[in-house]
């Protein structure tokens, strides 16, 4: 199991200054309607960071923004069979936001464990679909 | 630029039981004293992630969790020539937290810079010594 992405919750993409400052290239942007954001991708080796601008106020992210403030929203890793990673954990009594896949960026299949379940970091498992 | 590691406030290290649900292993273990942490290391491809256990109550990292509970606390990137980056981002206007490097974990120096200059964000960049 590997690091896919780290969600950055920003107000605006003209966060990405920083990480440009940095010497690092944005890879593409996409809106990912499902999570209500505007994503922009930023290699960082193996893994991506993505930048997530709210598309709305009722935007998951723009909530957090509203609550927390701008900073790191989620981790997630890449799995295969995400379905029986769902069952195992919830056989093992940690708590799911999504009990079965949504869709995600990239045509992904995604599934968020509840921040509780990760000692307040708030975990995505991503599937990718060939 | 690739990202180094994902560093983690948890109260205890006891935290660590959903990265091993999800299959993951600790490497190892590492009281990094400077930081005043306890720290554990997970190896998740190209990255590591950094649980950080506070060693006391002075701790930064204790003090975070008292803030804002515990969750990412910061993201680390691996780079050579620290001190030009540093020079080159203060010159730039980026707030910065170390303006010189400090040593950190596995011997490497390290600084950090200003969440403010990270929209939130708490960026190390960290510099390994062969």
């Amino acid at each position: 199991m590997k690091l896919d992405h780290i969600g950055i919750a920003v107000k605006s993409l003209a966060a990405l200054k920083i990480y440009k400052a940095l010497g690092l290239t944005v890879d593409h942007v996409e809106d990912v309607q499902t999570q209500g954001v505007k994503t922009a991708f930023i290699d960082v080796g193996d893994a991506n960071l993505e930048l997530l601008e709210p598309l709305s106020p009722e935007s998951p992210v723009a909530k957090f923004i509203a609550k927390r403030g701008e900073g790191i929203h989620h981790i997630c890793f890449r799995v295969t069979n995400l379905e029986s990673h769902l069952e195992r954990l919830k056989q093992q009594g940690f708590r799911l936001i999504n009990e079965a896949p949504v869709p995600g960026a990239h045509g992904c299949r995604v599934a968020f464990l509840h921040p509780s379940s990760g000692n307040g970091v708030l975990i995505e498992l991503s599937e990718r679909i060939e």
